[in-house]
Formats: structure tokens, C-alpha cells, sequence
């Protein structure tokens, strides 16, 4: 399948901005007491990323035909919930990184104390746009919304696997160990993305919300594996940003466990286990397909 | 007015048991993966202080004739907020805390990584607590309790009071900034605390909802007001714990601002406000009466 660049692009670009006017609004302004904390809040949320999750919380949107209003509050959420991550991730106690995206890290351009507080404000902030707009016209459907959310943050999501992450630096781990890292680490929020944008429309019936799942599943890994491959790429060849970070750190990597060949084939399996899980929903997916394909086919 | 002690401590006792029974159930299990977050998020919540929160949200569902099972739940959300700013708060970039009632701070038992994780999950975990249980006939209701447990640990709640607090370090404070100060850090989660408990039962009148409101904030003021008079009057008595740790470390108190005599009356004039915010609510309010008394008569 070739995508049609064009428009995919154009959608992308129009989804990318339109959330950073959302998130610029939803954060605090920045002259609002306590100033320095909404500064360093809209620092570490403000002109980031590729927002890989609030793409993924418009295209399944699209699937069960949600309003772009609902859903730009539902991705702003889950966007909020990744750059806590990020900000929390970078301290000296876990990764120590002190560039991110090109610009100093939230504690290295304020200071540690902020940084946390900046990460523990950002996530109520999230639930706090989840309970205070109308994403649904069922208020049941919010309030599960709000646990999604809050099991793909929590322990036996994200946090949990930001913990096996910590473990496992310096081990050696088998194919399975390190599918269970990033299904818990990377996996579990961009799986919540697409659940958050179903739930943002019309009801899905049970069989089409398990086949979403499925795609939000191998789309994930597909996303860790790809970051993995590109990282190994980057190290032998241009050299970008902090290239070959993870394998320097004694940190298990797709390739570190597969070879580059074999991490390649696994991306490009992933692929095909991601648009067969969307192949019942037709024309309704193309979004996520061309999503799906941007993953896997992207070059950084 | 003369507490009923016996029967007043009765109550207490029994919700400070069926609390720790409670969080111990809602808390993940020590060996369920990642078991070193699990252990260390237990070890950060259970035995752990007076529970003045969660004595707080019982005794506002009195008022309202709320469910015991349903109260338990909130109460739990809450006190996992309050856990998580604990160890958040004793990390080294913050206070650098070694002890907390008695016990290692968990980045010391643990590492300052986990410690972070462990508050991050534990935040996770309070909204999924609000989401996932039934505490009110109407679903947005609920939705309202999320927000509120959001807004009053927010950036213009609790983690804005933090810091407020980290950048009010060796300056020289008035009272209203003091206050200000004290209204984020500490006062929005008992606030929050009123406000859930409330929430659990049946509807309240605005009337009744402000009052109770007025009562939640004197107390909160108050509930600071006497921690700093009994950590002044222990650094020149009995020296338990880490006594007159805030004025060493160059933060304004009560005591440091206005004088211990000063001081004390301040918290009983706040006793006063809050008691007659609860004039018109007669035998409902017994507990939320005796629990303000306790919480500014108390000599620990």
C-alpha cells in the first residue's frame, strides 16, 4: 500500500496544530500564580513530538464518528499524561537526559524540584479536562474513560513499566521479557488513545472494540520497535540526537536482542497484524491505517 | 465544649481500622509485577498516620447519610493523593527526608527512582478508584468528585502550594502569603476531603454546601496553624522527630510570623469559625464538630 502523502500530511499537520492551540489554552497561562510551576508546565508540553497519541485518539475518533471538539479534550488528556512521563523520565534519578526534542530538560531548564511537581501537575491536570468537559453523552462512558486512563498511567501501565524498565537495565532479556516492558511502558497509553477516541462516539459494538484493541496492541509495539531500529540505524550512520542512548546504557533494545534484520521483519509483522485488525471497518479506518503506516514507515 | 472522648475516639479508632483494611485491599497485591513498585507503594501508604483525611470525608458523609462503602472508597482516592505528595515531598530535590513516622522515606528503603514512580502510580490510582466504583447514584456526580480530587491536587491545588512553598524558602513571609500558601498545599485536599464525602450521599443545597465549605477551609488553616505550634513547642520541650525542622531549614511558620501566643490563639479563632459554620446543621454535623476539635485540640 502506498500512502497518499498529501493528504495524510495535511490531515497530520491540521491534527498537530490544532492541539497545540487546544493544549495552549487548556494548560494555565503562564502569569497565573504559582507562575514558575504553569511556566515550566507549558514548557514541557508546549512545540513537542510528532503527538503520535492525539493522532491516534483523532483517527479512531473518525472510526466511530466523534465530534473533534470531544476529542481534542480527550487527546490533550492523554498528551498531558506522555509529557509528565517524559518530564518525570528525564530526572537525574531515572534516564538523567538533559536535551529532549532539541531544547534543555524540564529540570535542567528550571530545576529538579519543579520538574517533579510539573509532572505530578500535569497528570491531575489530565484527569481534570477528563471530568470537566463533555466527552460523551453518556456520563458512565466518561467515568470509564477516566479509569482507561488512569490503569494505562498507573502500575500496571506506564509507571509499571517505566519500573521493569529500571530493572532490566544492565540484563540481558528474551523476546517475550521486553514485549512485556513495552506493552506496559509505551503500550498501554498509546492503547488507551485509541480507546479514548472510540469512547469520544457512538458505541462500537464488543467484537469491533476488540479488533481496535488488536491494532492499538501491535501498532504499539510496532512504534517501540521501529524507535529501536532507527536508533541502531542512526548510531552507524548520521549519528542525530542522543542515537544508540538505550545500548549504551545497557538497556535490552529490539535490535540489542533480535539483530537489525530480524527487529526490521518484526516492524513490518507488526504491520501486517495491524491493518488485518482494521480490515472489517473499511473506509471508517483509512485514518488509522495511513496512522498505522506512518508508524512503521516513518524515518525518525 | 468537652470532647465525649470515649465515644469520639471509638469512631476514630474504627475508621483508621477499617481504612487500613480498606487500602490494603484497593492497593495492588506485593506480588502481583511490577512487585517492587507494589511492595514499595504499600510501604509508602499502609500504617501510616492519623488518616485525618479520610476522618474527614466520614465525617462529612454523616451529613449527607452517605454509604460507609461508598465513603471508604474516596477516602482511600484521597489519602493516596496525600501518600504520593508524601514521598514526592521527602525525595532529596525537595525536603530530602529521611524518616517519616518512623520509618525509612521510601526513596531510602527503596531508591529515589521507585519513590517517584510509586507517587506517580499512586496519583494514577486514586482517579481509577473515583472512576471505577460506584459512589454515586449519578454518574456525574462522580465525574464532578474526579474533578475535584484534580483541582484540589493540581498546580492551583496541592502541587502549586508545594511550589509556592519551595520558592518562599528563606524569605521573609506576611500572613497572607503564608496563608496563601497553606490554602494550596494543604487546605485544598481537606477541602476536597469535605467536599467528596459530601459528595457520596444525597444532594446538599448550595447553602449547606458553602457552609460546610467555609468549615473545611477554617480547619485546614487551623490543622497548619497547630502543626506549627506543637513543632515549635516540641524544639524547645520533648524534641520528638525532626522538630522545628521548618524554621531551621529558613521556611516561614505561624510561629516564626506571628509568636507562639499569637499563633495559638490564631488556632482557636479558626476552631471558632469552623464550629459555627456547622450552627445550622445540628446533630449531622456531631463528628465533623468533634473532628474539628480534635484536629486543633490534639497534642501530636
Amino acid at each position: 500500500m502506498k500512502l497518499t502523502e498529501t493528504d495524510f500530511q495535511a490531515w497530520m499537520g491540521g491534527i498537530q496544530a490544532r492541539m497545540e492551540a487546544a493544549l495552549g489554552r487548556l494548560l494555565p497561562p503562564a502569569h497565573i500564580a504559582p507562575a514558575r510551576l504553569h511556566e515550566a508546565m507549558r514548557y514541557a508540553t508546549l512545540e513537542g513530538g510528532k503527538r503520535v497519541r492525539p493522532l491516534l485518539v483523532f483517527a479512531a475518533g473518525e472510526v466511530a464518528g466523534a465530534k473533534p471538539e470531544r476529542l481534542e479534550i480527550a487527546a490533550a488528556a492523554v498528551e498531558m499524561v506522555h509529557a509528565y512521563s517524559l518530564v518525570h523520565d528525564d530526572l537525574p534519578c531515572m534516564d538523567d537526559d538533559v536535551l529532549r526534542r532539541g531544547k534543555p530538560t524540564v529540570h535542567v531548564e528550571y530545576d529538579e524540584a519543579t520538574a517533579m511537581l510539573v509532572g505530578d501537575a500535569l497528570q491531575a491536570l489530565a484527569f481534570q479536562l477528563l471530568a470537566e468537559h463533555r466527552l460523551s453523552d453518556d456520563p458512565q462512558v466518561q467515568l470509564n474513560m477516566v479509569k482507561t486512563l488512569a490503569v494505562a498511567g498507573g502500575s500496571r501501565g506506564m509507571a509499571g513499566g517505566q519500573q521493569i524498565d529500571l530493572e532490566s537495565t544492565g540484563k540481558a532479556l528474551t523476546v517475550p521479557e521486553l514485549e512485556f516492558m513495552h506493552v506496559h511502558k509505551t503500550g498501554a497509553l498509546i492503547r488507551a488513545s485509541v480507546i479514548l477516541g472510540i469512547s469520544c462516539g457512538g458505541a462500537l459494538g464488543a467484537e469491533e472494540a476488540v479488533r481496535l484493541d488488536k491494532f492499538a496492541k501491535a501498532i504499539g509495539l510496532a512504534f517501540q520497535v521501529v524507535d529501536d531500529v532507527l536508533d541502531a540505524e542512526a548510531s552507524t550512520a548520521t549519528l542525530g540526537k542522543t542515537a544508540g542512548k538505550d545500548s549504551k546504557q545497557g538497556k535490552a533494545t529490539y535490535v540489542s536482542v533480535l539483530g537489525l534484520p530480524r527487529a526490521r521483519e518484526l516492524a513490518q509483522d507488526l504491520r501486517g497484524e495491524a491493518l488485518a485488525a482494521l480490515e472489517a471497518f473499511g473506509p471508517r479506518a483509512a485514518r488509522l491505517r495511513e496512522l498505522g503506516d506512518f508508524i512503521v514507515l516513518r524515518k525518525f
